[in-house]
């Protein structure tokens, strides 16, 4: 069987190899645009900050190696300008000698990947203006940022590989300033727990603007100034994380069925054409959950869906169930990661969704280094099925993400995992796992134990008309009148039953058991701010 | 409702605590037989080694501060010595006055504990002897490290906390030595994994001597030596971390139903009496994957007992499925961690068990810090259920279990498991996350795509007879022939295809890629070696 390979990055490559080692006697060719095959894109923030010393080491495999384990074959800086599915050919430009080649296939993988989007303003073309895609890119912005005597770099877009970049900027000695368009940073996050880390990100100096567009660069053959609808940023650098677009324009007229750009491809991974099949950074596939179509440009997906497609094809039937979303990132100072469905999202399926915001132990408090995850989980009310889990902190956040990830895709409700016997020992974790800590906390709520109000609820304005009370173990919100739990032994003097009442503390544990006590004593309206002052930075608080 | 609890370290007072938040109007008396309450058991090791410094560190609540948090009632320095179940009375002396007092209940819970056995051995009496179970233990033996001129130290036992405590005692500057009766350290292991620890374990500085029983101890005053029966050991402290007994002698003739002096528990928690319960290292819980009675005196099963047993107790019904046997440890040098059926275990349950060892990347390879896992994967070979999971190296094991917990209750098989959408970025892990791609070599060897030795197969001699090939990427194994892979493009001289050929390289990956072509060009029977020669050391690898 002959099959073209059209990209040779993580998909294309993981799908030819597998081919390979599938049946030798296959026939594969990957044709690739650019110069390298099988890259590090994800490490590519890491080659800037020289946590990643050589650029030797960015490349995963060089064409001539690649070939000779896998007995794929690469032709490289050659690009598909044309597919004839009846004719099942692919034409295709050698850029050295623009000379036009006509490849047969029996079977054709389109994993022609995405290229960064540099919006039309004026002065991009200047010089020191940069995207973040490729070895290159990486190379010549190191370049610049340890040769260049450059100060100020300002980052256009706030998502994991411009924050990435942010702090690898920060490493090389220079300040950088992120703006994003988008009302928050971090799209996979609830905008509550985006603003969180936002603070935090500021906090380790590294601040960053949302809601703000760039509108044109200035300078005077260098960039010197960043224009924004907003107002204007000094810059020696300027590097565009703003966005990719999937490489498939050469498919237009193909009738090949896409969105937004983009190969629709089913659980096989086969587009409408059945010897036809996408996979990476320019193919869609499916949410896990929800079952809609999902882009996932990840080195992740790429590489399962590379493998799966090379299993299809050589007849082993194989499904992909799909993506949840799932991301973690090094921020500076602290990590972050996600899975499933945000809160909005829930409610935007149509679950009747129910969230908590924990802050938790993230090993025995006594342990040096330890510290605390923040983690919100997201359930369907009804069904008690879990949905989703965004883990922030200094510690393991993969560890929760990845054992959400685990029960997601296992369809597990938060009963199935309120007992697990999960790995105790204090170098690693907590006797209750944080995991199950915060489902504990989520049931509590659920079954009406705890009454609380989310940290979101809180910034609408929810608390308006409540009186706040302090059940930290020492007074610390300013204006609240402090309750010593311990000494709760009938009503409080100074609050009525009928009062409404937030109970605030440092992570919300001792609030809950002061709410514990006033419940007892006839107290109908208390609420508990959840993950208290800990996650919540407002006034009074 | 009136509930007495005996015991108020882990399972007694989480259950007391959460007993009196479901209702203040319970009335919860903890009789205690030591001094301290709520402490830390776990981090023990961790002071003696001064990671934590302070003994009060050790004491997570002292029953003055436990009884104003929760409301409960708690009596140090008083031991329940006789139960009536007929009365419901439990009877308790204060060991201060010897005072008896007879304490009615409405419901019990039995939450007493464990305590270090100490072989009767002649010489146990000496100065310098001691176990491992109290913060009083705990400080004795720290008092002794740092100002006691010590040189040498016996550990006997080599599971978790016996391990843990030597690592520490060399922290201080103390040369540890383990002896341990059983033909193999951390019995949740299989034994290759095992030994593989115990050699990385020496490396580190702790040498381990395993199937050595200890038969006396000598000194003047002080103990000196050793004595065992193959050989004696000098020693200026000997420290017993030898197993341990419930506390459940007073419950003799109770007709309280037991297996080997552990309490027999159901599902919600409960004896034979509906009104007694069982809670902690006193009491026996349920394997989750066999349903068959196990004993878990882990500080995280306490903990979840304790909980479930309070919430049963007030009518919310809730069923505890049982533990997986799971374990972390950190050890010099390395970290291991446990989960599920071992492979021998697996068998011994009936399961048609396939397993493999994998060594793979623990994160991007091109990160700092970057190292790998060994991974032992165990599942049924019909149904492809995961059953267990062993993991070991310098990183996040802990991760690679808590996945395996939360895949095995929910009942996954491998094939629910190969196409998780997992956390990814190069600082946490790799494309193709561990897990998963140790999952995948498992699936190939299932399905014949990879036919491999396991290094217990290996060291059994299954080997004799084959011709040992070396496919490393540079020759390294003494003896074997070497292959280069990438230029295997037919017959290879000197290997005819009817020979039976060991594949080895570092990991076992170009053994698996050398494997494939051969396959292609005839060769009939390869095996690859399972974790390469990073995992077995044996002559001529």
């Amino acid at each position: 069987m002959k099959v073209i390979v059209l990209g040779g990055v993580a998909a294309g490559t993981k799908a030819a190899a597998k081919l390979m080692r599938e049946d030798r006697e296959n026939e594969v060719i990957i044709l690739n645009k650019g110069e390298n095959i099988s890259y590090a894109g994800c490490g590519l923030p890491y080659y800037v900050g020289n946590v990643i010393p050589e650029k030797e080491q960015l490349i995963v495999n060089t064409p001539q190696k690649f070939e000779k384990l896998t007995g794929a074959k690469v032709l490289v800086r050659t690009e598909a300008t044309k597919v004839d599915r009846e004719g099942k050919t692919v034409t295709a430009v050698d850029l050295e000698t623009g000379e036009e080649t006509v490849y047969h296939y029996d079977k054709l993988v389109i994993a022609t990947g995405a290229s960064p989007v540099i919006p039309p303003v004026e002065g991009r073309e200047l010089q020191n203006v940069f995207t973040m895609r490729t070895p290159e890119d990486a190379i010549r912005i190191k370049d610049l940022a340890v040769n260049g005597g450059i100060k100020k770099a300002v980052v256009v877009g706030a998502g994991y590989i411009g924050l990435e970049l942010a702090e690898n900027l920060a490493a090389e000695g220079i300040r950088p300033f992120v703006v994003d368009m988008a009302p928050q940073i971090l799209p996979g996050f609830d905008s509550e727990v985006s603003d969180y880390l936002e603070r935090r990100i500021a906090d380790a100096g590294i601040p960053v603007v949302t809601g703000v567009k760039v509108t044109a660069l200035e300078g005077d053959g260098k960039v010197e100034k960043v224009i924004t609808d907003k107002r204007a940023y000094k810059a020696d650098m300027v590097v565009f994380c703003a966005g990719i677009r999937p490489n498939t324009e050469f498919l237009e007229g193909t009738g090949i069925e896409m969105f937004k750009g983009t190969i629709i491809t089913d659980s096989q991974g086969r587009t409408n054409d059945k010897d036809i099949y996408g996979a990476g950074d320019c193919a869609m596939v499916r949410n896990a959950i929800t079952g809609k179509p999902a882009w996932s440009p990840m080195g992740s997906t790429a590489n399962i869906s590379g493998r799966l497609i090379a299993q299809n094809i050589t007849g082993e039937e194989r499904l992909y169930r799909g993506v949840l979303g799932t991301a973690v990132c090094k921020l500076p100072g602290l990590n972050a990661g996600r899975t499933g469905l945000t809160e909005a999202q829930a409610i935007e399926e149509g679950f009747d969704a129910a969230s908590v915001i924990a802050v938790v132990d993230d090993k025995a408090h006594y342990m040096p280094g330890a510290s605390y995850f923040i983690i919100k989980m997201i359930a369907d009310k009804k069904t008690l099925r879990l949905l989703g889990v965004q883990a922030v902190g200094s510690g393991a956040v993969d560890k929760i993400v990845d054992m959400a990830v685990t029960a997601i895709m296992c369809k597990a409700d938060l009963n199935d995992l309120a007992d697990m016997d999960l790995a105790y020992a204090p170098p690693f974790s907590t006797a209750i796992h944080p995991f199950v800590h915060t489902l504990n906390i989520l049931l509590n709520k659920l079954n009406g134990g705890l009454k609380s109000m989310t940290p979101a609820e809180y910034a609408k304005g929810m608390a308006e008309g409540y009186k706040l009370v302090d059940a930290g173990q020492v007074p610390s919100v300013p204006g609240a009148m402090h309750v010593e739990l311990t000494e709760v032994n009938g009503p409080v003097e100074g609050l009525d039953k009928n009062d409404h009442i937030l109970l605030v503390c440092n992570r919300g544990k001792r609030a809950y058991l002061l709410q514990n006590r006033l419940d007892y004593y006839g107290y109908k309206h208390t609420k508990v701010l959840e993950g208290g002052i800990t996650f919540t930075e407002a006034e009074g608080l």
